[in-house]
């Protein structure tokens, strides 16, 4: 019985990785034959570099370099490397060099917060020859608008003056001039994939600042003036590029910086088919007989394009029956979940409150796993004990 | 695919007949086309009688008797009639006669309680000409030493003086001689069996009394007195019917009713047997893919003689697997009842409080056997289909 094992994280509780982990233990206690393939999952947000790198695609490594952070102290990066179709592809989190964990940037106002650290990344990077990027766009402290992307990737943001301005909502305010004229031309001869499941435009009543500002710190008294100071910047930048982008889904996507991504030629794609992609999903479930997946919280959302769901759908492809071992399934939502897998599980073996859970993730899902096992075995046992009577 | 529904009740929650048809919703939904016979269980104590009636076996009804409850005023028991291995079998439970839940009863003193009226309903049945008796001893409001039952059935229980004394601990403390001159000679031709899982003797530290008494309403200052005056009544009573049964196991429940049926020829067993064998359970495992049973919490103690386990050990001998699915499984028993089980499940579909998770039994319970049907149904589609491609 060959079973695969994808499921997204459990946020706040489990990686992907452990999840896995957790669930092998359960199934090879019951099912000690059983060959366990592991492809945790991800979106693009947070636990997207364990997840691809948890796989061991061909030539995985992490590496880290030293950034600028957000807050312009530097950071320590972790990416990772692959050699995926064919050539040195490189993962990103945006969340390693901007991240909204990290405490020594979230001192630092919003308003001076840059995305600098990863124009620098990418540029070692390309330094090494890599011209291949996914690029995680999840967790982000900054609203910059990715100005700090292409100003360190040799775009010039200058003001009416012609001095520089700093690439930071309080820098761009001052902004007059974009010229791409010292742009990295080697960015043209890249393909950046950009994972993300945010399709906010950058600006507007949907925008990066209205909608995502507030939970980095922005004011609600200074949320029209910098979503219209990164209008400004779009604006300017687009005529730089020749290339409207503004309005694209996912423009928004930490604070600004799909934009950006987009503007420099990134693609946004479905985080979780990128991931599926990478990690070999499809090889792993061509002859598998089962897959667990699941996801910290499962509910009708789950339904668009979320890890799991994008699990049942290679699954589907290879008829193989995909099993939701979730933390809590919203139970108004299993009838629909139920057309898409088999079986959708919560966690809870009983009454239980959400710290109870989240703090014996594993155990339950070992447990979990154990049981649904032991259920599949039985009958297997006996469907096979039944067809040798008959034969 | 046949598919037996063999739970207990889910204690304060659920009858099992309610948790039967919970069930069979949740399997129809998924597996239309899946014969589900309904077998629910019990262990003797309250929800017996339902249980047995649900499952319809020849002759089944239901009915009423008007007797003496605990407290004198008179109550309305139900009863039930079964045609059980050839003869005319009444069911019949303590609770019904003298419940701890008849209000009116528990405003007397537990030393004027007594259980008179269920030798009135003994006599009732003899009358009609039932000679055999299945006595479920959950649930009782008394510690009469069952000698109200004795009275009734024309055992004289009289003072120094010769005069009647009352079949209560108040009474029996005036006790002065037992005499079984007026006993019903019909039952010398009874076959009475008594479905306990209380293994207590009568008296003594572990007597009836001291352990079951303080929930009944006896002080702790009470707790000696009334243990010696129903050992003074034992010994009494043991001489006149010429038989020693106060140390049997069982003796003790129902606060001494377990010491009063077997004195007059009754057999204690276990309930969960009793109970498998009147509803013909081992007729409906025969040819059965497939079984689920559970109750309100499973731990550790499932595993001795629980209705789950009586229901999993006959199971067994037909090789039918059988999935537990319980209102809350103990984390820390899932091994030990992994060894028994297909699979144990609990009803929550995440981080639930218990009243939650009460309230909404039914719902969860559908939506469990429907996500264990989905997860079967998967599987057996495709090993049909893998079946097809090798053939």
């Amino acid at each position: 019985m060959r079973i695969v094992l994808a499921p997204d994280s459990f946020k706040g509780s489990l990686p992907a990785p452990e999840v896995c982990a957790a669930l092998a233990r359960g199934l090879s206690h019951v099912l000690p034959e059983a060959t366990i393939l592991a492809r945790p999952m991800a979106d693009g947000g947070e636990g997207t570099l364990d997840a691809i790198l948890a796989a061991a695609p061909a030539g995985a490594r992490r590496e880290t370099a030293r950034v600028t952070g957000a807050g312009g102290e530097p950071v320590v990066a972790a990416y990772g490397l692959v050699d995926h179709a064919g050539a040195p592809t490189a993962v990103i989190e945006v969340a390693q060099v901007v991240g909204i964990t990290d405490d020594a940037a979230m001192r630092v106002p919003v308003r001076s917060r840059s995305t600098r650290g990863l124009g620098q990344l990418l540029r070692i990077l390309l330094d090494r020859g890599v011209r291949r990027f996914l690029v995680g766009l999840g967790g982000s402290s900054t609203n910059d608008g990715g100005s700090g992307l292409l100003a360190a990737l040799g775009v010039e943001l200058t003001d009416a003056k012609g001095a520089p301005v700093a690439p930071t909502p309080d820098g761009l305010a001052a902004l007059a001039r974009v010229a791409t004229t010292g742009f990295d031309a080697r960015l043209a001869h890249c393909e950046i994939r950009i994972l993300s499941d945010v399709n906010n435009p950058l600006v507007g009543p949907l925008g990066a600042t209205a909608i995502f500002g507030p939970q980095k710190g922005v004011r609600s008294d200074e949320v029209a003036s910098i979503d219209a100071t990164l209008d400004a910047f779009a604006r300017r930048a687009q005529d730089a590029f020749g290339r409207a982008v503004a309005e694209r889904p996912g423009a928004g996507a930490a604070g600004g910086l799909g934009f950006a991504f987009q503007l420099v030629g990134g693609v946004v794609q479905s985080g979780a088919e990128v991931v599926a992609e990478v990690v070999g999903l499809d090889a792993a479930l061509s002859d598998a007989d089962w897959a667990l997946t699941g996801e910290g919280r499962s509910d009708r959302q789950t339904l668009l394009a979320k890890a799991p769901f994008v699990v049942a759908q290679h699954a589907a492809k290879f008829d193989v029956p995909v099993t939701l071992v979730s933390g809590a399934v919203d139970a108004a939502a299993l009838d629909a979940l139920g057309a898409h897998f088999a079986g959708c599980f919560g966690l809870a073996d009983g009454p239980m409150d959400l710290a109870s859970s989240m703090a014996h993730g594993a155990a339950l899902l070992e447990a979990r796993a154990a049981n649904l096992a032991r259920l599949l075995r039985a009958h297997r046992i006996r469907r096979t004990g039944a067809r040798r009577d008959t034969a």
